[in-house]
């Protein structure tokens, strides 16, 4: 007898954000397990009988609290139970779900990925900006600020090229790195930003800036995570930019 | 009297991948313009006495279709109305808000934007793909295969990278190009991808494929749009890809 192995998207906090297909989702699970952003309301589709149970983690850990979760999840699946495991956002979008799938196909268990609304989305729809526009910005990209070691840092110069909106995901503390790694590399200062804390959800807090402000407007903002930082770069900036440079070498 | 323009992302088709808020949205409109890729049981949220059209775009027309829309939109808003404006996946990407949003603007409305599942997440979440993962990969791309003019055509060699999922919206038409373009980068032809076509939906579809390969397992299983290509270039495959290129040159 195998479980099963549901992993839900919750979207940014807003109970509204949540799909209909997670909430059926949680209404039909034996065991519940959730994370720290996850709105509580939630808990009232719990099924009756059914055990819910937070595993938010602690920062700073080591791991630790990742492997009581994995082994709650083996023990309830090999007991046949069906597994709702609640995560913030989309459980693709630095959610952890690899372990978690790992586990569930190591016990020959059911696998299925309800999507979420991921926060950047929610911070673009908050704030009315356009990830993608015609002629303008032709790719969007997510990204993070924090990673498990500097060797999987990802290529943060290489994301932001002219036609691109990136979004940086766990990024307050690391503003300044972000904002002096960037301007290093000679992508231009004035950029426009906007952090976005507690996105899609009824308190969000939106603080325009711009890449050589970042971590300034951060700071004097008491910009707090969950934010989302988007970062965007038009093709019309770039020419702007360009034309701007030439006509100055052309002074000089 | 102003009116108010509600964009709304109606996620990849599937009814039960809207949120909440989405089918609030729409049973406040008074007119419910909607696209080609929405699910029509959403009609159903439509209150009594609201008008809801179809507006969907014919291919190569010119931008004759979204210039009507535009005036529709316009029309209602300066009349007082809500307009409930439903896009497939989520409106800000490749959903041509940019536009509609100017209109609004323009006309002193009131804007809000409800984010949506947007097609790679849903297809990622089918596919069991993780499109970031600890270590492997930190950034996720959103890209298309299809621009306006070939100068605002993204650079996919740029976003092809170690440590990046790729995901091409649009690509069916482009999958040779965007082969062609990145094998001649150098980019390995054995990078795993998948086309997975109506993703989040109950008759959606699957194929396993690499970069050496997307045209012709394209072609051989008939992929009709709507389909999302994932191309991922996790760090560990890189790894393997340089030790094997420096074993060779040892052994030569």
């Amino acid at each position: 007898m195998n479980g099963k192995l549901v992993l839900i998207g919750c979207g940014p906090g807003a109970i509204d954000l949540m799909t209909l297909r997670a909430l059926r989702r949680i209404e039909s699970a034996d065991l519940v397990l959730y994370d720290r952003l996850v709105n509580l309301e939630l808990l009232t589709y719990v099924k009756p009988g059914a055990i819910y149970q937070y595993v938010g983690k602690r920062a700073g850990d080591g791991g630790r609290q990742q492997t009581d979760i994995n082994l709650r999840i083996r023990e309830a699946l090999e007991a046949g139970a069906t597994v709702a495991r609640l995560k913030s956002g989309d459980p693709l979008i630095f959610g952890r779900a690899a372990e978690e799938i790992d586990i569930a196909e190591d016990c020959g268990a059911d696998i299925e990925i309800v999507p979420g609304i991921t926060s950047s989305l929610a911070a673009a729809s908050d704030s009315l900006i356009t990830v993608t526009e015609r002629a303008e910005l032709q790719s969007f990209i997510v990204t993070t600020g924090r990673t498990a070691s500097d060797q999987s840092r990802p290529d943060w110069v290489q994301c932001v090229q002219p036609g691109v909106c990136v979004a940086f995901y766990m990024s307050v503390a690391r503003a300044w790195k972000i904002q002096s790694t960037l301007m290093a590399a000679g992508i231009p200062g004035i950029l426009p930003a906007i952090w976005v804390e507690r996105a899609g959800c009824d308190d969000t807090r939106m603080v325009s800036t711009q890449l050589d402000r970042l971590a300034l407007d951060a700071e004097q903002n008491k910009i707090k995570n969950p934010a989302i930082l988007l970062l965007r770069y038009p093709h019309s900036l770039a020419g702007a930019l360009k034309n701007s440079v030439t006509s100055s070498s052309q002074q000089a």
